[in-house]
């Protein structure tokens, strides 16, 4: 049995989404944020000492990291779906994607948020992630004018980790602008299992 | 043939030091920093858009993302080596490290530089980031207590990954007391292929 515990409006949605789209069975414990501090609840973690969203359980194994997770869960029961084969040509651009959510494109969205509540207008942080986020927006946006997808014409994990950089960014009105973005952001958020686990939000 | 763009100081180290793990024949391309702003040259840009290292060309593809890069390599050239088997206990741990460095343990170490000219010694960001670092190294410093590797009895790209995020936080005087991570970063610091890979600096 596959357990999620599901922190709201974290990257927890995107194991959901995951386990949605391949149909597998699972089980959903909710989370709400301390509504003063916006952070997890300590009750995470006595799940994983980490106490951050996602955390799934797979039997006896707890595991974190949303990427990792969905990688396990493919490998584990789906080794055929939602990522290209490792000998196609879409392998490498896929594995690019999987690991540029988290590993770059996150990072300049997330400085802007941090840095909000200190009115630090003309702060070097704030030139330097402004900068940053305008090169990756535009490479993503060349991208998608050119691809159905991120690993090309098949949809793949790799759209699920993207999703949630690109949702954030739109949520802090980061994307005007950017059309292929917004037409591939409004494309996907129609997509049956992306709709229910929007829908524990 | 593989063509390595390194970046000194920056996580390009990570792609010769697993080359040189595998023993794999490659070209260095060394870029030096802007020596005001500490910034990568204009020239990477060339290489591709995003302009920013590990760059790598293997064959027909140019590739960004250290994790990406060493996961390709790995499943090109060496399928069995440097990673465990998909089927053996030790995978997810392997995918939790090899996406925890860039995923989260980079974040809070990156914030501190990004604010350390900024005077914010009170700001709720640093505290945050603190908080998380204290989280990240305690787990860390647990997790090297138990196993030799952050796999397990293995080394693999998961231990490359996180050696670069450790290494950094050791540069900005964050390991102090966590007696188990300096130990394992001593220790890796003294095999023959990151000594090669450092040799690059």
């Amino acid at each position: 049995m596959i357990t999620v515990h599901h922190l709201k409006q974290s990257r927890s949605t995107r194991i959901i989404w995951l386990l949605e789209e391949l149909g597998i069975e699972y089980t959903v414990k909710s989370y709400d944020r301390n509504p003063q501090t916006h952070l997890a609840p300590e009750s995470l973690r006595k799940i994983h000492p980490l106490g951050k969203a996602p955390i799934v359980e797979i039997g006896e194994q707890v595991l974190v990291e949303s990427a990792a997770i969905m990688e396990y869960v493919i490998t584990t029961f789906a080794p055929d779906q939602l990522r290209p084969d490792s000998e196609s040509d879409a392998y490498a651009t896929y594995l690019q994607w999987m690991h540029f959510a988290e590993g770059s494109a996150m990072l300049p969205v997330l400085l802007d948020m941090f840095t909000a509540d200190l009115n630090l207008n003309d702060a070097p942080v704030l030139y330097y992630a402004k900068k940053e986020r305008d090169l990756d927006f535009a490479y993503i946006d060349k991208h998608l004018q050119r691809y159905e997808f991120f690993a090309g014409s098949q949809f793949t994990a790799a759209d699920i980790m993207m999703m949630t950089v690109l949702l954030f960014a739109t949520g802090r009105g980061m994307l005007e602008g950017y059309d292929a973005i917004n037409e591939y952001v409004q494309r996907l958020s129609s997509r049956e299992a992306f709709i229910v686990a929007a829908g524990y939000e």
